[in-house]
């Protein structure tokens, strides 16, 4: 029996003891959890403070040491967002449906917690206490198996939770960190029918693939975003220009950038010029023929290049833009369920029936009028935080909060009924 | 390109304006098909006819043969069931939840066809109608491979389906047939990543095994019931066995029979006398010591023998019932949870307390009090016809109707809003 074995069983025992705590009872753990990290704030920013050491010298690349580092406010952000997810609904134990069948029997959906769930993610450490509260809330154990780059950051804040659980007389084996560093450890998570319900991987596109492609276990594939925005005549074009360049620039290298803007023929003369203006020494563009012609004069310091069919298939993750010019709705909708990843799309129009067609015939988790893209996130839809966003349709689909992590049980409530 | 491939392509394309069909066009067209499956009743009995004699041929037993046969009362059921399924509401377009944001963006869940699902399933032809019309009430496309010896069955089926959907105005090219018979078409099928959305095994255990062993798209494990009935000293002893006798004796076979009967100590007295002389003749019971000696005077006809430990792991699917004394209903969830299949769990109880333990501690798909475990089907709950009875947690659970082949899409209205 491994060390992972070991893991797998105390995981299961706790959810089955989680499973029967009340809203109050997890809730309680959850504010003695935020407490527990606040007091061990020092340790956890000197562990964490090792791991940075190691990898700048490791060499590791200056933007992601940054998305490794934590700062007395991505602390303060940590129980922020723990308080969140605490003040959410219980998603356990709602009646869903129900009815009465003509025999008298009772049926009722409840909803319960999905089992024991393992969490592969790289190096952001925020990605430790953000999934470890959503599974507490949810009724769900939580293996998580972070980067090795992350190692002693997130020893220090499980070390946390678990006192904090202790302290709130939660259930402090409902969570456990699988810190063997090893590649072994992932193929174990990968292969663990029956003793693991879900395998959420969150990180990049090779990580993801390699879940994907490897697991036994039901997984939830996130995160790739080949995103677009598509723009009709009717739209207030400076508005437009402002959601393109929020979508592209605010985090280019988040899944819900925008990575190729469509736009309607007609409106090409009015939106280029601005755009172009508007990303100057901001970001690439790269254009069909129609849409670079219709930039007229090109704006100083703005990178042009004209784009090729790759680029409608590359999520840039970058300060490039792609431009492509479309004759209507329907082709712009062609292109998106062509190229896209069912991840986020808009339409920026005042016509009310290009946005319905748009709505309906684009195949991805959120569809948008009128607004960025960039909302696609747990935060921002209310859920408090996210375990990732599913770019499957199976099971849960787009940003997954509280209740990715549930599913049903019948309850059939009788009088001695048989069946005739 | 194989002809496989070229199916898909068509199921896709066919779903997208399935997508887009709204009640009345899709009911239509189920009628339809109603019609045309009545018409050609003639052609489906003579194909059927085909397929039984070459099974008797290939020395295939009895009890599968009835399963392959058609009469004419059994397409009058399954004409039935499409009317059934056609009589549900429309599971698309629902506004499951919805909320308006701080910054006034209006947040909508609605549901959405899953999109091009795969069904593999053994003998029984009325599966093929079952599938197809569930499918198609749920705006999904359906790859039907059923088993080579129903084959000529299931041909003259989907011409029949497919000429209703012509005359109804539907889309014909929503249901294929994949009707190769070689076993590398389901190796294709279940690689088929990014073409079918999910894939549904139904039939025998290793048929189910195969399905979730190879799969490379989403699977809904489907069937194995190792179920129990669990008998309380309150429980009404007369009520009790009749229970058991249906839950037992109606369809053996099935996978929502009773394996297993849990007794308590105290109730083993006058449960195991009543239980010995209604099975007598009927079922062999496997008892454990105790509830061996609670029989007394062993009726005549009654195959009786000692339980081992390999019982309690056993879906029998035939006339056998093992026997466990318990003492309390803790062991009982105990025994149910290490032994049970996450199927369908029963209780005979007057006690509130112990009902609501079992309930909520007993970790299975269908928990029941007071009534025959018979009852988990799609049928049965309402639902016109059923898929199969998921037994994995992932997506559907329980006895599966329109709901498990829908997901939802993020509607998002906005009025030019950014991220700041």
């Amino acid at each position: 029996m491994t060390t992972l074995d070991a893991l797998f069983d105390s995981l299961k025992a706790a959810q089955a003891k989680l499973a029967l705590e009340n809203r109050a009872a997890k809730d309680r753990a959850l504010y003695a959890v935020m407490k527990a990290i606040d007091s061990r704030r020092n340790a956890i920013l000197a562990a964490n403070e090792a791991d940075a050491e190691k990898a700048r010298q490791n060499g590791m690349k200056d933007a992601l040491i940054d998305r490794l580092l934590l700062t007395n406010s991505r602390i303060d952000d940590i129980i922020e967002g723990i308080a969140l997810v605490a003040r959410q609904e219980d998603p356990i134990g709602r009646v869903r449906a129900g009815w009465t069948l003509p025999n008298g029997l009772v049926v009722e959906q409840i909803t319960v917690p999905l089992g024991v769930a393992a969490i592969i993610y790289e190096s952001r450490p925020n990605v430790t206490a953000d999934a470890f509260c959503l599974a507490y809330k949810a009724g769900c154990s939580i293996l998580l198996r972070g980067s090795s780059a992350a190692l002693e950051s997130n020893r220090a804040l499980v070390d946390a939770v678990k006192e904090g659980l202790v302290q709130g007389g939660g259930i402090a084996d409902a969570v456990a960190l699988a810190a063997s560093g090893s590649r072994d450890e992932v193929d174990l998570i990968l292969s663990a029918r029956g003793r693991v319900d879900v395998v959420l991987p969150r990180g990049g596109k090779e990580l993801i693939r390699r879940v994907v492609d490897n697991a036994r276990v039901p997984v939830i594939e996130t995160g790739e975003g080949n995103c677009h925005i598509y723009v009709e005549p009717s739209a207030d074009m400076q508005n437009a220009v402002e959601i393109i360049a929020n979508a592209k620039l605010q985090k280019p290298g988040a899944c819900n950038a925008v990575e190729t803007v469509l736009v309607h023929k007609d409106a090409a003369g009015a939106l280029m010029p601005l755009l172009a203006k508007r990303l100057a020494g901001k970001a690439e563009l790269r254009c069909d023929g129609t849409s670079r012609a219709a930039i007229g004069e090109v704006p100083a310091g703005l990178a042009l290049t004209d784009a090729v069919e790759a680029d409608w298939e590359t999520e840039f993750l970058d300060y490039i833009l792609a431009v492509r010019t479309v004759d209507s709705v329907d082709q712009a909708i062609e292109h998106i369920n062509r190229y896209g990843t069912r991840h986020s799309e808009a339409i920026l129009t005042k016509d009310l029936e290009a946005a319905e067609r748009f709505e309906r015939r684009v195949d991805a988790a959120c569809v948008y009028t009128n607004a960025s893209i960039r909302f696609t996130d747990g935060g921002q839809f209310g859920f408090g935080a996210e375990l990732g966003i599913s770019t499957q349709k199976f099971h849960a689909r787009g940003p997954m909060g509280l209740e990715a992590l549930t599913t049903i049980k019948y309850r059939i409530a009788g009088s001695g009924q048989i069946r005739t």
